[in-house]
């Protein structure tokens, strides 16, 4: 099962709207099928094993980190195929909550005559399937909040100085934290200020991440590294309603896809951007700030996983702070996050925290 | 000497103005003597080694973290010692920069017919020293800063609420952290915003370091955990040269030792604060914040090593910050810090950075 869990993260990122599972098949002690959901979410995980098995697959138990879909979406149910491959026994880590499948993948296989357990690791693939659950369950994705600052918690001086607080090595492994998430999320703030391209680079990687920037008037320029690349890599603007036609039909124009969101104040709401990013099928994004957002989310406890890159300087009081206003009362009103690991990352801290509780 | 380094470590905080040193001696392969310096400085190490050893001290091989002193202090010289006590070699791990020493050590013990090496593990000891070094080359001790803060840098909300951002793993850490120090330093603002008795606690340690506070003006209130404790546990105030003379009297009638300070601007003038506490024979500062101290140490380049703690909390940009304003103008003219080691502490990050190049 941890081969499998495994396997099914190299779908991350890849196979939206889908689930990232993985499905190892072993036969007499030899593991005979290997595969993980495919990009675009098709073929499943179980469908690419049973086929590298082929006649092997006949008697053998098949490890799952997810329940096997049991509804014919554009693909016949994965149940099915393990049954008509002849499998004695299934393992699956986790139950899918897609109210399609929901224990009928079991059942199916049940009533087959074919041997069902389930809850083998199931904490860990609970963990990787989050983003499927939050989007099948509460309709939005999960959210990664990446921040890189000096070790005071700035993440630009005070003339807006970013380049480089942290180091390259560190860069790079946000690079490859882009490209396990479906999407990479800004404020219009940084968009502005630092006119990134939000793509993933260097890594030999061919996928995209869907790029979305939160911007409630669209005042975007439209000279910029994510108005030019628009056209082939997916950009998606979540705006308000009021924002202005012609900036609208101008991003449309140049590929952007625009997602109208409701209003909280002066602000876009967070629940609905993530209710929208939900419904356009997004099940794990990745928020890279700026302050503004970062404190939005974080004020509804809307952060499922903070990543935090500490660097070896300081910057000072004057320095742009990594959260904005949070309008917080008392330290026991904060949201505590789990601390799951700490590492150095070249000359940097890497520190990876849960939502506790 | 990886012993005797260790062992070394056991006097730091203990033993100032004089060096953490320790001693081990081995004949045939078997240890047969080993000290360190004793708390309020002596007994030496080498002493202590010595007298353990006794008779098995003859043709033995002395492993010592810093050159013996040749010089007759309130002790006679150790290398005399040594050389009474018959020893065959020496081994040493640095040099002593003392004016009174540099290499005489060394030299009485060769003329005497000892053979002598010089450098094992010489970059561990030097950093073990490096307080004592600082304090005999520039004059002032070893700065170590800690900062506890949330993941966005804040110590304490904008209501002034610190109680407490990190947990009791962390907070122990920082007793122990105390307790390896000679002396433990915070300014004005923290002293009147957390009441603290800046004291080691619940780790069984009798030595208590000495406060620091920093206030030029003295305006520091007299019933406080600092005040009513001034006459137990050494409590040192650096102030201006301008503070009132009322003042004065109080704080020394409480038996607080007052340092006058020269100033800078509005501040005092962190150079001279650490020059005043080197005369006064501290080697190890471990310096508690606030966020104007911090900000004055490091903008004068007088912070050697910086410990940080952050909780798994955003507290945003009400809060306080950790670094007050550094007056940054691009993030090329920051001082930077290596990092040295990071580990999680109950559910707290700790970082450990020193000084670059």
């Amino acid at each position: 099962m941890a081969l499998a869990l495994s396997l099914g993260r190299r779908g991350q990122g890849n196979c939206w709207p889908n689930p990232a599972v993985g499905c190892v098949l072993v036969r007499d002690g030899r593991i005979v099928g290997r595969g993980w959901t495919q990009p675009g979410g098709r073929p499943h995980a179980e469908v690419v094993a049973l086929a590298q098995a082929g006649d092997q697959a006949r008697g053998a138990t098949a490890y799952v980190t997810l329940e096997p879909c049991s509804h014919h979406g554009k693909t016949p149910p994965c149940s099915q195929a393990l049954i008509d491959a002849g499998i004695a026994r299934m393992v699956a880590a986790v139950g899918d909550s897609d109210p399609r499948v929901s224990g009928q993948g079991f059942e199916m296989l049940r009533q087959a005559g074919i041997e069902v357990q389930v809850g083998v690791l199931a904490e860990e693939a609970a963990r990787d399937h989050a983003g499927f659950f939050y989007k099948t369950e509460q309709g939005r994705p999960l959210v990664t909040l990446k921040m890189a600052s000096s070790f005071d918690g700035r993440i630009a001086t005070g003339t807006g100085q970013s380049k480089w607080i942290t180091g390259p090595e560190a860069r790079r492994a946000v690079h490859a934290m882009r490209a396990r998430h479906d999407a990479v999320m800004v404020g219009a703030g940084t968009a502005r200020a630092d006119d990134p391209s939000l793509t993933v680079r260097d890594l030999g990687v061919a996928h995209q991440p869907v790029r979305v920037v939160i911007s409630r008037h669209l005042d975007l320029p439209l000279i910029s590294q994510l108005a030019t690349s628009a056209a082939e890599i997916p950009l998606w603007l979540c705006h308000g309603q009021g924002a202005d036609i012609e900036r609208k039909q101008a991003w449309e124009g140049l590929g952007a896809r625009l997602l109208p969101c409701a209003s909280r104040g002066v602000q876009l709401d967070p629940h609905d951007i993530l209710q929208q990013l939900g419904a356009a099928g997004l099940t794990r994004v990745f928020c890279e700030g700026g302050s503004a957002l970062a404190a939005s989310l974080l004020a509804f406890d809307l952060v499922d996983e903070l990543i935090g890159f500490t660097a070896g300087l300081g910057i000072g009081a004057e320095g742009l702070p990594s959260i904005g206003a949070l309008g917080l009362h008392s330290l026991e009103a904060a949201n505590r996050f789990e601390l799951i690991e700490t590492n150095s990352v070249g000359g940097d801290v890497m520190h990876r925290w849960r939502r506790a509780g």
